[in-house]
């Protein structure tokens, strides 16, 4: 059931244009603090839904968020999309969804279109670590935050895994079942998920001890599946003994460096252990399970879209700040002891 | 690289002019035909991008499509979505997705929103058999095609699988292992998924002489997981013996089946054999790998796109015609022979 401003405001006792004011942030700070709380408490509880098209005509607002999505297809992005949601419907805000398929030109074609569409606000899970359309909006003034991926120079506030610590955790893990070979299949270097990763690896590989020529790495050309073949093919083809274990830069890569794998008649995880990033669904079912880590989707969604929420609906410009995400690492089946051999 | 109307013009030997009203499908009917169709070619060989603003301004069209999507959690949507892209993106119009959770009163506010944001027309992968959206769309003349789902009387173009064939082809397929005792786990009976499915099991089993009381069917309450191991656990715990085979009405049911199964100390397919719908991502990798029908998903997003931007470009209102899509039977381990005791 649908709560009108009438019943919102005849349940909390006061006139509806009283109401009116304080369930608009903009106007809010005209009401006593105490009845505005009363307020918010009942129309969240009566399921309040306000009339965003006349919200819409009288403050110039649009009630929408642009919400550019790099790559739809992978699993990896509708929980965000979801969290996100989880904040801004109660807010009043829809969420329009593009997908930019990586695409810089496509990105800021899409960025134009709800620009002219006037979304009050962005959530960007597209970033390139160089990337015009973050320039576009700071020059733009336009509330904007970032997921899952960061821009070189940090321009916008920023929700994202901890990359760093995971990269870590998981060479930890690897040396601790006897791996000495470990070696990164890394995402694009365009993208601070693939940069961050890889710079991580080398300077974990180091602070651990591990011999440099026995821990190689190769940059992908794209976090799916069929990437994940070659650069398997390309490590497998190296001269000298070949690793036992792989760190994919996410689960895709993982998945098709298993599929490599078995394609060179190997087994993980008997003969090379495989770790992927993200936990996408499906990874607890595959063959082998994945041991991946478990990036909070949901939370990601949530805590980007409230400080955007507070950012649209009036707060100060947030400092660009980055809010890390702890993501624990989940260990299946596709993690085991060395080879002896 | 973009190019502009002037490099296409000079590509193709005409006045920039000329090369604006072949390319566009407004004006299109005041040049040559050849003229036309050479225009058309270099444009789409040069990667040429019209300029949706200024065209928008000039005509009072947005250039963009919104695509609402029950729940982009799902990943039988996202390649429907990369479908309908690959038509739109060429024809210079951007979708703008939204995800409605299912939920009726969502689905309005969010169409609501679209249209305030002018939308030329909407690709609705969200109806319910009967569903207000739908006949306010049709009441106010927006050019609307369905994909996947239809509604019980037929106002707009559909495209959907053709559900009924692959519900008789499971059936063949499981009979010729040796199942006599085959359950069918329902969608949901507000969409045409559910229904069609179960009106399809309920006449098949008559058609092919298996006995109603042996073949039982349990509605769930929704197309996810959790759902799916409810639905095994009632169908388990029925009086008499118990089904080999079961019938999901999509793969996510499928799997919580499984799932259930494996809870109760059966293995599938040893003790009950379990088919899905849909074939979404990751159903050749999961364990037992899934036997499902292969919907064409990106031909179906391809082929609903199609059909809107004819309309949205001026043609006349199309029947509202269903298209239906083969989905190939794909067997895979989740099916084996009936056990023979």
């Amino acid at each position: 059931m649908v709560s009108t401003l009438a019943d919102v405001a005849e349940a909390a006792g006061v006139h509806p244009g009283t109401a009116s004011k304080a369930l608009n942030p903009e106007s809010r700070h005209l009401v006593a603090a105490e009845t505005v709380k009363r307020v918010l408490e009942i129309a969240t509880k009566m399921n309040y839904q306000p009339n965003s098209l006349a919200r819409g005509l009288r403050t110039k607002r649009s009630y929408t968020v642009g919400f550019m999505v790099p790559d739809l297809i992978n699993p990896l992005f509708p929980p965000i999309v979801r969290g996100v949601e989880a904040v801004l419907g109660p807010a009043g805000l829809s969420a329009l969804i593009v997908n930019t398929d990586n695409d810089p030109k496509r990105e800021m074609q899409l960025f134009d279109t709800l620009v002219n569409r006037r979304c009050d606000g962005f959530i960007l899970a597209t970033a390139f670590r160089n990337d015009p359309v973050v320039k576009e909006i700071v020059k733009r003034k336009i509330p904007a935050v970032l997921v899952n991926r960061l821009t070189e120079t940090q321009l916008l506030p920023a929700v994202v895994g901890d990359e760093a610590i995971e990269v870590r955790e998981a060479i930890d893990h690897l040396v601790k079942l006897g791996h000495r070979r470990i070696a990164h299949v890394a995402g694009p270097q365009n993208l601070s998920t693939g940069y961050i990763r890889l710079r991580a690896f080398k300077e974990v590989i180091n602070a651990v001890g591990l011999a440099e020529a026995d821990c190689p790495t190769v940059v992908s050309t794209g976090y799916n599946e069929s990437a994940g073949m070659d650069a398997i093919a390309k490590l497998l083809a190296r001269p000298g003994p070949r690793p036992t274990a792989i760190l994919a830069a996410n689960d895709q890569l993982a998945i098709g460096v298993i599929d490599g794998l078995k394609a060179a008649g190997l087994d993980c995880p008997r003969d090379i252990s495989v770790i992927g990033f993200n936990d996408i669904p499906m990874m607890d079912r595959v063959h082998p399970t994945l041991t991946t880590f478990a990036l909070p989707k949901h939370q990601m969604g949530v805590e980007a879209a409230e400080i955007l929420r507070a950012w649209i609906e009036g707060d100060a410009a947030p400092e660009p700040k980055i809010v890390y995400l702890r993501c624990p690492l989940v260990i299946r089946e596709s993690t085991g002891p060395a080879p002896t051999n």
